[in-house]
């Protein structure tokens, strides 16, 4: 028996065959026509797991079910309220996937199935609660409890970089000031380091390997210079820490977890700076406990969603 | 068969003998002996014990087990890791409460069983998903998902107190700035209220009213000269509100519970309050939600921990 992992993002679709104990057999990728709208994202996945289907030569009854990772919330039925970067409100995702393909859809978040699939495989492997931090474009969050995954009673809970953790210079897409995803995001460093370069007239690395053009910052520049030894910016990683340690602090103190997972693109770059960062969080927890080992960056990089979401499949169809 | 619900504070213990099916048969209450230390407040409990079962001329073997809502984390098998008004660490209190009674014995943080309680019997009474927050010298935080209390892998989550929200004129008691605790709780009316009190040399309500002892104000006299229209005890309550609204925006964007309950001393003045609390709640959930029945106070009041405690020994002893 096999299983149909999507992980649906707002730039690529990625699909995965995937077979029952975890085994990745097949995987596809393709850019996301999000401009075309809804119809046209489902088409092309539905495309995807047909090639997926003749280039592997299984049955198509063979595939228990598809489980897809939407970069949104979205009700145990596969309702998906609302997906920002896809521009999508409450469309009926698993009901019109389900009708092209003729195979049952189970979807969930996509910072959630990531946290499975880490449990399953991955960093978390064996961990009974586990909070993941997705650290990319904004900061999505995975919870699982008693090995269960866990985003609320309707599906909108898990929204973990949506916490409010200070007061930023800026606010945040969802109209609040000082979510953990303003401080602690890939645009939050970018945002940070521009706004640093603006005021600061001194010399600068990043100033001159992006030739002036602060719109070229990615937050992998603003590491590398950091590493390098340039001082605006260590003070922008610095920053960075600083709230990433509140966040998980507090996630410590709510959940005390096994073990915090740092995943997504930015999570590269952790193991530069985990030796503060830990430093850094011990000071925010309320009781006096060992964090060294609870803290680590996720395993499964371009494959936890495919992975997660399949598994996900996996605990709806037991 | 019953159930012993102990309620281990600071200030008072009280004691239930409890129905299984949860109602109270005798109560007693007695100040803690804090400064007698561990032994003498132990055997306090055990006297009271006695009394209970001398009183209601029940059989001691009837007693199935004795459930505690205890001030501070603890382990599962019974161990208080940390109280700090009891100024214990690391005492065996379930180990030597069994020994005294030759009752089982388990234990849970204060406000962990004050939610369970009110699941049972309270404003959560069949809700899957609840978080309570108890509003009074600190701030407590009890979490229910799945009709199961949650407290972390080691006793030491839901301090959802000490959640930092943002930064603060003070330092919280934990040694961190910025905790809900110092921004929502009746020490944090008290204090900011005399700062402002400090500050400024209009008249107030409050001044005249406390005969200028500064010293002599709680929150309730706050809440009361709010209500009369003093304008520093307005001052006073709008801040609480607003930070009050981020914790609990906190809350829903992470558990999106059935419910969040307010209980503690400070929760009696919610009512006056409670619109205000939704409306800037409204502005910190992520998604577009209706959250005006999910946010209520708690309804079992001095009676949350006897019962809260009992009916934690009943899970455990299923």
């Amino acid at each position: 028996m096999y299983f149909i992992g999507v992980d649906l993002g707002g730039t690529a679709i990625k699909i995965g065959l995937i077979a029952e104990e975890g085994r990745i057999i097949c995987k596809l990728e393709r850019s996301t026509p999000v401009s075309e709208g809804f119809e046209a994202v489902v088409g092309t996945i539905n495309l995807m797991i047909s090639d997926i289907i003749e280039k592997t030569k299984i049955d198509r009854s063979d595939i228990k079910a598809i489980g897809a990772g939407v970069p949104g919330a979205c009700s145990e039925d596969g309702l998906m309220y609302s997906a920002i970067n896809l521009s999508w409100e409450n469309v009926e995702f698993a009901k019109r996937l389900k009708e092209l393909t003729n195979i049952d859809v189970y979807i969930e978040n996509d910072a959630t199935v990531a946290a499975l699939g880490e449990v399953e495989f991955g960093a978390a492997k064996g961990k009974r609660n586990v909070v993941m931090l997705t650290l990319g474009t904004g900061v999505g969050g995975g919870i699982v409890i008693n090995n269960q995954i866990f985003s609320g009673s309707n599906g909108m809970g898990s929204e973990l970089g949506h916490m409010i953790i200070g007061e930023n210079y800026y606010d945040c897409n969802c109209g609040n000031n000082g979510c953990l995803e303003t401080f602690a995001s890939a645009t939050a460093i970018i945002k940070y380091t521009q706004k640093l370069l603006e005021e600061d007239e001194k010399n600068s690395l990043i100033r001159d390997k992006v030739e002036g053009n602060y719109k070229k910052i990615d937050a992998k520049l603003v590491f590398e210079c950091a590493k390098l030894g340039d001082e605006l910016a260590l003070k922008s990683v610095k920053r960075f820490v600083k709230y990433l340690s509140i966040g998980i602090g507090n996630i410590f103190n709510i959940f005390d977890p096994d073990i915090v997972l740092l995943g997504g693109g930015v999570s590269k770059a952790v193991d530069y700076i985990m030796e503060s960062l830990i430093k850094e969080t011990y000071m925010h927890i309320t009781f006096d406990y060992d964090i060294r080992d609870r803290i680590a960056v996720a395993k499964l990089e371009n494959n936890a969603g495919i992975l997660g979401s399949a598994m996900y499949a996996r605990t709806r169809t037991v």
